[in-house]
């Protein structure tokens, strides 16, 4: 199938935009132009894509397709600096569309996952989420989305944020929680490799068994003898954090809320 | 290597027991005899393994090495039933070798991982940590141990103790997240399905950094307006833990106490 968006601008080179060029570069999609405000990364990588480096927004090709890869909150700001004549997606997980300066054929272009700078990713599983106040527009975003992932889906801005909600959850909160347990080995001179296993099958489980299921532990099991254990190695807001979600995890499972 | 331990009997035949008895079953070490509560469970993977089931703990074999896989609270009764011609080892995390009723022989045989019954693990990568009040008896685990995994460690029962609180955040309190999670995009309609590509990126991250780098999201660069946007979707417990955790996150970063 020929694809009707075959060139592309992005704006922004950190985490997002670096590894939407490599995906669309793959796929034969041209990334033309990048501007960037760190112009250290994107020179180095800008090489590997063949794309121009502009020094201004405004220097980007006009009608040309522009993914904004930005903060949320320097969102409106780089909108507006934009070119009328470009049709514009973004890829953030909480700005509602509504909520932005109005302009002709605005669109979101989301992927539902964490990007680290520099380490390889497949996008192809990875689900993106469209958006936009263009019907026809949003189809050509949708079917650019499919260039590079196998699993695009529409979204309103309402199921977005939701699903955006859900991922701090599911991954800044639990990566919060490796952390403290990283810190915790370390002040007691053990090393955090021992756990990697260990994390590589929480995560596994859930394809298979759903989060209820999986539980496991001494909230699971009202065990509150290792409970009073462990809160007596805590203190401060690690000890608060504790004592809340375990309260939390006891609620569940002996009300049988479910 | 000629193993010292050929032969053994289990208590306990859930998640841990049924586990360790397949694995050492593969190794061609002989899981002889198995006491459990529940019969039915035992006698099919029983009839798997070759072992006799044994109707009271009584009725194990003399002299031969016993492998308690119970629930830590049962751990007591269920070793002053074992004969004192057995050597004994338990699997529990945090049970102190010294808290329990001393006798000859005994032992910790404990590996840091999530079990779930009926789902293939490979144990291979899964750390072991043993004790023991015999250092001979200890160098026999340590080998026992070392036939069906790679990651074999001594370790004190302090050691231990801060190694299963460690897991309780990476497991237990992730997994929470994630049952959160999961509860929210149900109420909202929406697939957990979509999450998944993220569980398992936010644990292989922690492969090649730690924690503290990996952090990303609201709270880690401070975007007061979308943990407003995110506090006002929730209410009671999960609201508290939002806001807790949060706090947590900017702490740390604000401080930069690293």
């Amino acid at each position: 199938m020929k694809l009707r968006i075959e060139k592309l601008s992005i704006i922004g080179f950190g985490n997002v935009g670096s590894h939407l060029a490599a995906a669309f570069d793959r796929q034969g999609i041209h990334v033309s132009h990048i501007y960037t405000r760190s112009r250290d990364l994107a020179s180095q990588s800008a090489g590997a894509t063949n794309s121009i480096l502009v020094e201004r927004i405004e220097d980007l090709p006009e009608r040309q397709l522009v993914i904004i890869c930005v903060p949320d909150s320097a969102i409106p700001d780089v909108l507006n600096q934009i070119s009328d004549s470009c049709p514009v997606a973004y890829t953030s997980g909480s700005i509602e569309l509504e909520t932005l300066p109005p302009r002709n054929r605005l669109g979101v272009f989301y992927p539902l996952q964490t990007f680290t700078k520099g380490s390889a990713l497949d996008l192809s599983q990875v689900p993106f989420f469209i958006e936009s106040n263009d019907a026809y527009f949003g189809s050509e975003l949708f079917d650019l989305g499919w260039a590079i992932s196998r699993k695009v889906n529409y979204a309103s801005s309402q199921e977005r944020k939701h699903l955006h909600l859900a991922a701090v959850w599911v991954n800044n909160f639990s990566n919060h929680m490796n952390f403290v347990a990283h810190e915790y080995l370390k002040s007691k001179d053990l090393s955090f490799d021992h756990l990697k296993p260990l994390l590589l099958e929480t995560a596994k489980k859930l394809g298979t068994e759903n989060p209820f299921d999986a539980q496991t532990g001494p909230a699971r099991r009202n065990d509150s003898s290792t409970i009073e254990a462990h809160l007596k190695e805590l203190s401060g807001t690690q000890k608060e954090m504790y004592r809340l979600i375990s309260k939390s995890i006891l609620d569940i499972y002996s009300n049988d809320k479910l």
